[in-house]
């Protein structure tokens, strides 16, 4: 048997403002062998998350950065190989950070089996993966929805907030989503059922955000920040709840937005409408996975939640398919094939 | 029996920036005769806070404002004089909104006895009274201490902070304080028993503050804003809670500051860190009324929760007094001898 090639992704260098191809790196190198205690896993679908943008800056947060000539991190969907694991067999599916590349070793931490049965493999990156279980807990144990509320969830057509808006609906709520085109503002309305669906790149956005929310703003999921969080501070409701788990506009900027210094106008707000602004990260919450994967793909079954995927194809793409997925790009969850799906 | 006199100070003009003495007008009137279902109450003691800066703006907030030619909103300790209600007996202690005047009149709505048996009347303003119970539900409620945590209080020797340090302390915390002068930070450590209290007013304050600060911020109590929130901002822990109820830093202030913007610093650090920020008003907790005045006076029986009180005498001087409040020149709870307290 030839001795087969594994691409990976490497981070070249730290990007500078928004990512560019050169802060990438294509390289090729042998397949490793698993040792004892390891399995090989050949991904198939890989993942592409704003989060990873965090992980290229040295900045301090809540996760270490990706060290410049490592493997870019990221979930994916991959195929074991072979196994030198009990508890995996060759052909299982599973989930793991196995990172940008072809193939990757593990020792098993981390990985967990996925099964083809319940949804379409992918799925597992998206809707009942980390984005949709970010959805559940962040909306449900933060955003606490209440039947008659009005959520306002930002950047609803993707992975994350179109899951919050279609729970909000489950729950009772008046759903306004923001997105960024449209096309993707119709899909939010027409196809996941929001009652309305704002394009934040229009002119008048803040206006029309007000006569969308005549009962004012009782919870905004924010993954976004920049100019939506600002039309909505003012619209916000007593005691309103704003679930923070992330902040894709800022990600690539460079410098602090120019003044006046609105942490006063923030801070009024926090205080004179009793809000609550609680950041998380999903794994904060990570006792819930087994309820939230349970209640979720009961809902799909029930086509109550929709989900829509936006696949890239080949491994090499990924860096562009990154930098597209920072500025609104994609439309749905960004998932890049890197070897055909052996389920479908 | 000659026709007594009310005095009362109204709210004359809405103060831009920091009040003055023109925004005030001290006018006298016949003491009104209670009616049907009325009390008369003479006040004693009437308590100045923070808070009656915002009811002096038409600005929207969580109570309206007092009206121009209004007399000026405020808690204040009194003695039934005349009573048509059967709940109240001519020389009954109570608290009320009854305002800043000589007499007030009241149909027994938010009056309630005060037991002088107790502890000193006026501790019902301060230590025993909204106050305290601001410090008691935010710093339990949202701050929710845990032994071994390090905990930031803002205004530490004022009739709020005092006492959040002080059950910080009694809750395990490690409890830096932070106050505006070498006297009010000395009493602050040595009577009140914190671990640690800097003077804002120092040029390294921030310096200090991650002096004193080695394993970071648990928990910041925000009654100040400004300067100190600057410099606790970045010494955050994960997962820290930083409630607030107050901004009296901002308070007088009519223009934003200038740029940049800091609100993305901002929730860089909410995200990152997965802070909890939450703005709270006393009455939020309404309901833990009882719990609070039977735990604290308990504490200050057992010797663990001192209080300091700074007495203005004469209404007249109401004005000035509150205009020194905002400018942090009490020394602990200040309270306006309005006429003399029959129980000392």
């Amino acid at each position: 048997m030839p001795e087969l090639v594994n691409r990976q992704v490497l981070l070249a260098a730290r990007p500078e403002g928004a990512p560019k191809d050169s802060d990438f790196n294509l390289v090729e190198s042998p397949v490793p062998r698993p040792g004892d205690g390891q399995v090989l896993c050949r991904n198939i679908h890989l993942s592409l998350d704003p989060y990873m943008r965090g992980r290229m800056s040295a900045a301090k947060s809540y996760a270490k950065p990706v060290e410049i000539g490592q493997v870019m991190e990221g979930g994916a969907i991959s195929q074991v190989a072979t196994s030198n694991l009990a508890d995996f067999r060759p052909g299982d599916i599973v989930f793991g950070y196995t990172g940008w590349q072809d193939y990757a070793l593990s020792d098993g931490r981390g990985l967990r089996k996925v099964d083809p049965a319940l949804a379409p493999i992918s799925t597992a990156l998206g809707v009942l993966g980390m984005p949709g279980m970010t959805a559940y807990t962040g909306l449900l144990n933060i955003g606490q929805p209440k039947e008659g509320e009005t959520l306002v969830v930002a950047a609803a057509s993707g992975a994350v907030g179109s899951v919050v808006g279609q729970i909000g609906k489950i729950k009772g709520c008046r759903v306004v989503g923001v997105a960024g085109s449209p096309e993707k503002c119709r899909f939010v309305v027409e196809e996941l059922g929001f009652d309305a669906c704002l394009n934040h790149r229009d002119a008048d956005f803040a206006e029309q955000l007000e006569m969308a929310c005549t009962e004012g703003i009782d919870i905004y999921y924010e993954n976004v920040g920049g100019a939506v969080f600002e039309a909505v501070l003012p619209l916000f409701n007593s005691f309103a709840r704003m679930p923070v788990c992330g902040l894709i506009a800022q990600y690539n900027v460079t410098e602090l937005p120019p003044g006046p210094n609105q942490v006063p106008l923030l801070m009024r707000a926090v205080l004179t409408k009793r809000l609550n602004v609680r950041g998380f990260i999903v794994w904060d919450f990570a006792e819930q996975e087994a309820e939230f994967v349970d209640r979720v793909s009961g809902w799909i079954r029930e086509g109550r939640i929709k989900y829509r995927e936006d696949f890239v194809d080949g491994l090499e793409n990924a860096p562009k398919a990154f930098q597209g997925l920072l500025q609104g790009h994609n439309f749905g969850k960004l998932v890049v094939r890197v070897s055909p799906d052996p389920t479908q």
